[in-house]
Formats: structure tokens, sequence, C-alpha cells
């Protein structure tokens, strides 16, 4: 057969296993904002039948057959295809079926062990289970490649194309620039806030006026309501934002929002022309996340944004007062605290590398699952300053562990870590960017990231298009750089020089 | 393998089947509601891809020796099953594969030609397309069984157990019955009907009110807006109500939503203990829409209901005056009028007999495709004593023959047949039935209708449940009764004693 035909072949199958997920995840998000609670055990149902489909089209035999012949193809499209879809394979094949079912079921109690042992703060229930889950992951990462660092196999999962030494210098070096950021805050006085509540419906309005401004194509999507906020792409046409909304947390709720609008910007412009071929895919989920914390952070939280916004505030909220001024400030209070989702832009990577640090040891060996509450507790402390009351609010509070997702943390600081030098780049590229920003204006913004980054797909590995899109940047210094000049300013404290 | 070994593998492999048949309507429920409009080419994708795999699962082989085990079993269930599933098997397996996609392909063409030819009132570019559709589905119907009436043959599909002879001889007694009783409306001055304009949101949150009243559940539903209004049963736990609300159209709206919670009570009642067996299925089209007419006529537009009603209606529009005499005549207006899903609760039946007639002329071979828009003109002056003055508001209005689905009009009759003898025998075994329905007190006729027709799933077919239910009953005398009955004391004419 040729490699033509093979390869129509290939992305024929590739288009159908696609197209199973995007029902699985059509499902999932109906369960998540529409789904009568009843259906429960129906939908149970339904997911494993798509579970076992997709899995039945994934261990199709002629997959490797398929590879074989793209071997050492000169097309981009196809080069990117073998290279992303052969390492996927390779990783697969090489954990043996029992093991593949054993984590299922170890994901599967620690996920319900975990909703348990937070609600009591029960951290002795939890650990034999996640003693469980980091001793299989472990087994899982030498099957597929004994000679690696284990936390860099299961880091290429989320984020190919990063190594463990690049993170342990970067995450280190942005730790010790944001401590004393951090220090010079908590001496100066704290922002105002904003104590107005605000309803409901006239948020859900104005979000929907910003998402379309920024560029969202509500033709090709929708924005609803779910308890933890996501954007589930179903594929090309089918991308659809959800929010969180509160009349007591505007900025919760506006963070949300902008948050998903800039990850459904990314679906919406991914290649899909190349539907089938992995390249119409995202690139890792630190550049997924690169854009969601771009439009939340570096430009939602902007004084231009806020210029552009508050006048549009009376006509969601009766009796408003548009004030650029107090809410851009009320939008960056920075305040050390217990919990990563909730925190602000300065603290939050601090949040991130204390998980990072830690599951590095359990994987490295040098911290046991038993020690973790302790660790994470004097992380808390030195970082942060701040000591978790009981292990909810503590080692308990996320539920990324318990499901198995380890090395999965890296991708929120590496996405902050882009973003930065895209802001920066951006800076350099549009002299206007902040009056366009103030006039509403996001095209040019979206214009950028479209070519440089979304119409790229993953026909290279993300820091690679990083790379292209912003040059040889250090990224640690233009998200410090960034943060500094924010904040700094804000707060009316100067870098020492000495840093 | 034991009977038992291999009842269990069927009722397995149907699960399966059931499974995949409600994630497709969970799709096309998200179609109707939620979808964005840029993606219904994904979404004919997902479709296509959960139709083959209906396919595929409904052709095994196995099921013809599943069959064969349960053949001549005493278990009511299994009885069932083998009598619902058998016909089904062997109707599909005599349709040659050759004309299965002749027809599909048939279908959808008729489809789309109906559209425009609907749009442009284009009788001439429709009439080969639904020439070819006949042909294709006499050839079917032959195939099928060439020993009985076409008619019938096609009929079996939507209402076993119902004949030609039956449904001519009802059908037609019917028709002679409702003309003088339109006549004597005719002859009185009409009631007067309700101005006044009332929002959206306000008839939503009352019609909440309604369904739950009524006994729909909320905790297995949900209640949406869609252009043409429909009940999706997607499984346990999963029966979703969509209804068509306009401020100008109190009556309109009301009527779907409760028609559409009658629909709904029915699927939530069904015996889902047996799912897989087929006995947890609705029995037939016409004992289906005896549930939605039941609760929106007899029920959903009594003075009753209206007498509970009207107090309610300040709660939920602004200065609203409750006047329950105002409501009760205004929602009982008789009107002969061209289009049938507009028609009032008299006329409605004749619209339906019109079709019938024709369809089976049709198929009789005494009515060319060519004569269709003048017999159908010929009768509407007939029987209802208007004229269409053209064939969009003619011939062209329904999509039902455009799809192939010939056959499927006597569904709406019967069901108001079944109603009819229902209402009969619940006013005998509760005596205190108006009263209930004024205090708001609807479980007794739930509990009805839940014992005597939901729970009975297609244990029995259609006739034989309506007749356990309601004992041997005339169901054309009751349906005239009931309703000389409701609108001779409305319109304050008398039935002629010679009838």
């Amino acid at each position: 057969m040729s490699e033509t035909d093979s390869f129509g072949e290939l992305v024929a199958h590739l288009r159908r296993i696609e197209t199973v997920d995007g029902i699985s995840n059509t499902l999932d998000w109906d369960q998540q904002t529409m789904m009568p609670p009843k259906a429960a055990a129906l939908r149970g149902e339904q997911q494993a039948l798509l579970a076992g489909l997709s899995h039945a089209y994934i261990s199709d035999p002629r997959i490797g057959d398929w590879l074989t012949a793209l071997e050492g193809s000169e097309d981009p499209v196809r080069a990117a295809t073998s290279r992303n879809l052969g390492r996927t394979y390779r990783r697969e094949k090489r954990v043996p079926a029992d093991l593949v079912d054993a984590l299922a079921r170890a994901k599967s109690e620690g996920f319900g062990a975990w909703v348990q042992a937070k609600k009591s703060s029960d951290w002795a229930s939890f650990e034999p289970k996640l003693q469980h889950l980091v001793d299989l992951t472990r087994r899982r990462a030498e099957a597929i490649d004994a000679e690696r660092h284990p936390y860099e196999v299961l880091l290429e999962e989320f984020d190919p194309g990063s190594t463990v030494a690049t993170l342990r210098d970067t995450f280190g070096r942005l730790r010790d620039g944001l401590v004393p950021l951090l220090e010079a805050i908590a001496g100066a006085p704290q922002l105002p806030g904003i104590d107005r509540e605000l309803s409901v419906e006239g948020q859900e309005s104005l979000h929907r006026e910003i998402a379309e401004a920024l560029g969202y194509d509500f033709g090709a999507g929708r924005l609803d309501h779910a308890e933890h906020p996501f954007t589930s792409g179903l594929g090309p046409g089918d991308v659809r934002i959800t929010t969180h909304l509160s009349a007591d947390d505007f900025f919760g709720g506006l963070g949300s929002t902008v948050h998903e609008t800039g990850h459904a910007l990314y679906e919406q412009g991914l290649p899909h022309a190349h539907r089938g071929t992995t390249v119409a895919e995202a690139a890792s989920f630190g550049l997924h996340e690169s854009q969601s914390r771009f439009w939340e952070n570096f430009v939602g939280r902007s004084e231009a944004f806020f210029r552009w916004l508050a006048p549009k505030l009376p006509a969601h909220f009766e009796g408003a007062t548009p004030d650029a001024d107090a809410l851009y400030r009320a939008a960056n209070r920075v305040m050390p605290s217990l919990i990563r989702v909730e925190a602000d832009e300065v603290t939050y990577n601090l949040h991130v590398i204390v998980r990072f640090e830690l599951e590095l040891a359990l994987f490295e060996g040098t911290l046991a699952v038993s020690d973790l509450p302790a660790a994470w507790n004097a992380k808390y402390e030195e970082y942060l300053g701040v000591t978790p009351p009981d292990d909810a609010r503590g080692v308990l509070q996320d539920v990324h562990w318990s499901s198995g997702a380890f090395a999965y943390f890296p991708s929120y600081t590496l996405g902050n870590l882009y973003a930065a030098s895209m802001g920066k780049a951006l800076e350099e590229t549009l002299p206007a960017l902040w009056s366009q920003i103030e006039a509403g204006e996001f095209a040019p913004i979206l214009g950028w990231l479209r070519e440089k980054v979304h119409a790229r797909g993953h026909l290279l590995e993300a820091p690679e298009i990083v790379k292209e899109a912003v040059g040889e940047r250090d990224h640690v210094a233009d998200l410090l750089d960034y943060l500094w000049q924010r904040h700094g300013a804000l707060y009316g404290v100067s870098r020492p020089t000495s840093v």
C-alpha cells in the first residue's frame, strides 16, 4: 500500500476516535450543565459504552502498521502525526494490561476516598489509596521508559518537550523571585476591594458581551453555568464555555469567564482542516493554559481592560458607578492564602511550585507519602507564610492526585510563564496595544495569537511554538518583570536592585 | 445453552442497542435545544457513527438464535419480548439491503425537497420525490408481507395490533359524528378569546409549576425551549420535555407543555426494571399519544383545571386577573382551519382523517400521487369547510410523508380515541375526579394511569392494554360524547337525538 493510501486510512481512523471522544465530551458537558440528577447511572452506562468503543479503536493493531509507513516522512503534517501519535502509541503499548486495569480501579477508588477524606479532613483514610496510586504510577513510568526520570515520563503526557531539568531550574528561579515581591507587598497597605453585590443575571449578560468582544464565536459555542468551570472543545464548530457566578464574587466570576474564553479561543482557532492528523490538536496542557491565563490576567486584569469595561457596567447593573480605577485595584489584590484555586496572580505560582516540588520528591523517592501533610504545611509556611489549619485546606484540597494525575500541576505555571513572554512580545509588536485594549479593539491581539499559536496546532512541540512566537526569551524574567511592574505600581513598592 | 443464559445475553445485547440509541437521542435533544448552529456538520458525523453502530448491533445474527430459543416461553416478559422483537426482526430481515439503502436516500432527498417546496408552495418540485417514496414504500410493504394489505403492514410499525378494517370503521364513524358537531358550533356565536400578551418568563415559571403538579419528576428531567416541541425519553432517570412559548399565544404554549408532560409521564412511568426486554418500552405510538392528549385536553382544557390554574396567574404575570371562566372559554374555541398543528380539539381529528383516507387510497392504488393536491383540497372543503389557498397550507404542510412516514397519522386520532375512553373510565372510577382536579390533586389520576397503562409497558399490545384498562368500550362513542358534552355546553348547542 502506498504511503498516501495508508495515511488516508490512518486519518479516517483517527477521525473516528475523535468523533467518539467528541460524543463522550458532549455527554460530559451535558452532565455538568444540563443533566437531571437521576440520570447519573444511565450516563455512566452510556460513557462506559463509548469508552469501550474508543479503547477498541485505539487498540487497533493497524495503527502500528500505519505508523511504520509514516516513518521518515518529510511532509510536516505527516511528520508531526508520526511524532505525536507515535509517542502516545508507544507509551500505551508498553504498559501491561493488568497495570492499566489496576490503575483504572485505583483512580476510581482514590477519587471516591478523596471526596470523603476532604469532607472530614481525614488524611489517614486517604493515605493508603494515595500510596497505592503512587506505587502503580511509578510502575507505569518504569514500564514506559525505565531509563528516564519517572517524573519526566509522567510530564510527557501533559507537556511533551518539557524536562525535569528545565522545570527545576525555571520553577526554582521563579520561586526565588516571587518571595521578595510577596514580602514587599505584605509590607504595603492592602488595596481596597469592592463590597457591593452584583446580580448574577447582570454578570451573565456582561460576560457574554466580553467573550464576544474578545473574539469568541457564539455561533460555534455557548456560555453556561457549571459548579466547576471548564471549556469543552467538542469539535469544529462546537466549543462551549462554562463559568461559575455568584453575586458576592464579581472578580472570581469575571476571571473564570475570561479564563475559559481564552481556552475557547485557542480551541476555535486550531487548524481544523487537519482534523484527524493530531496536528489539529492543542500542543500541550501548558500551552492551553497560557491562552487562558494570558486573557484572564495579562489582558483581563489590566488597567486598560477596566477602562474599557467600566462604562459598560451601568447597562448590566442598576445604579453601578463606572469607576475603572476602583475595579483595577480590586481585581489585583494580593493576599497569601491557603487555596490554590482562589489565589491571586502573584501567589498562584507558589501554590503550584509547592505541588511540583512535593510530587517530584515523591517520585524521586526522597519523600514518603506518609510525610506529605507535614511537608505540605512546611512549604506553605515557607513560601506563602500561611499554615493550613487542617488537611482539607492543605494537602487534600486538590482533586488531581486522587485521580492519578501526577505531573499535571506544572502546566499551570508553564502557562503563566509562556503567557508572560507572549505579553512582552505583543507589547513590542503592537506599540498601541494598551490603547487598543482600552478602545475594546482585541482583534490585533487575537490575530497575533491565532497566527503564532492557535493555527500551529500540534505541528511543533509547545516549547518550539513559543520560541518561534516570542523569540529566545527568559520566561521567568518576563513573568517577574510583568508582576513587579503591575503589582509594584499598584502597591507602591519598588523592585530591589540587587535581584 | 440454556434458555436462561440465552435470554440474559439477548437482554444485554438489547441494552447495548438502547444505550446507543439513548446517546443518539441525547445528541438530538442537544441539537434542538442547545447546539450552536456551526456544529451541524460535526453533529452529522457523530450521528452517522452512532447509526452505523446501532445498525451493526441490530444486524447481529445471534439475535435470530436468541429469538429461536425464546419461542414458546410461558414467562410473560419473555413471551412479550419474543413477540415484540420477533416482529421487528422478521420485518427488517425481509427487506432487501438495496431497498433499505434506496429508502434511506429517498427519505433524505424527500425531506430536502419538501423543505424547499413548502417554502415556495411548489408541489410540482416535490411530486416526483413523493412518487418515488410511495413506490419504494409499497415495495417495502410487499417485501415484508405480500399477503397483507400494504397499509396495514406499514401501520404495524407504529401501532401493532391495529388493522385497516378497524381504522376504516372507527375513523369513518368518528368523521360522520364530528361533522354535525362542527356544524352546530358553526351556527353558534363564537367564544371570546384572550387578547392580552403574557410574558414568556411568566409562562415558563407557570408551566414548571403545572408539570410538577401533574406529577412530572424534575429530578429526572428538564423543561426547555424548542422550535418544534418534543419529549425525549433518553432512558431511566432522563426524560426531557421541550415546549414552544410566545407572548401572544398563551393557550398554544400551555397546550404544548401539558401535551409533552403527558408523554413524559408515560416515559417516566414505564417499567424500567425490565429494561432491555422490549417490555420497558411504550406499547405504540397511539398509546403514547393517548397520554399526551389525555392530559392536554381531557384534563388541561377542563373547567376544573382552569379553576385550579386561574388563582396562580397573578404570581407569574403582573396584574393578571384570575378569571377561570374566561380562560376555560378561550381555551376551547373551535374554528375550522387549514393547519393541523394549530387545530382545536374538535376539528383536529378531521385533519387526521383527511390524511388517513388519502394515504390509504395511495397505497390501495385508487389515488395517484399527482392527484393528491386536488383530493386534499376537496376533502378539506367537504369535512372542514375550508379551502387551502395554496399547497404550502394544504398538502405540503406536514413533514411526515417527505420522510417516508406513511401510516403514522392514525396514531394521533387513535390517541384521542383511547384518551376519551380513559376519561370515561376515570370518571366512573374516581367519582370526585373533577373536584380533585380543581383542588390540584392529580395524584389519583396519575396513579390510575401508572397502574393501568404506564407500568404495563409493552407486555401486551396497545389495544389489549386499553381494553384491560377501560373495559369493552366504544371509543368513538366515548370521544363524541365527551366532545358534545364539553363543547355543546360551551357553545350552547344540543346533540341531535337522531345521531
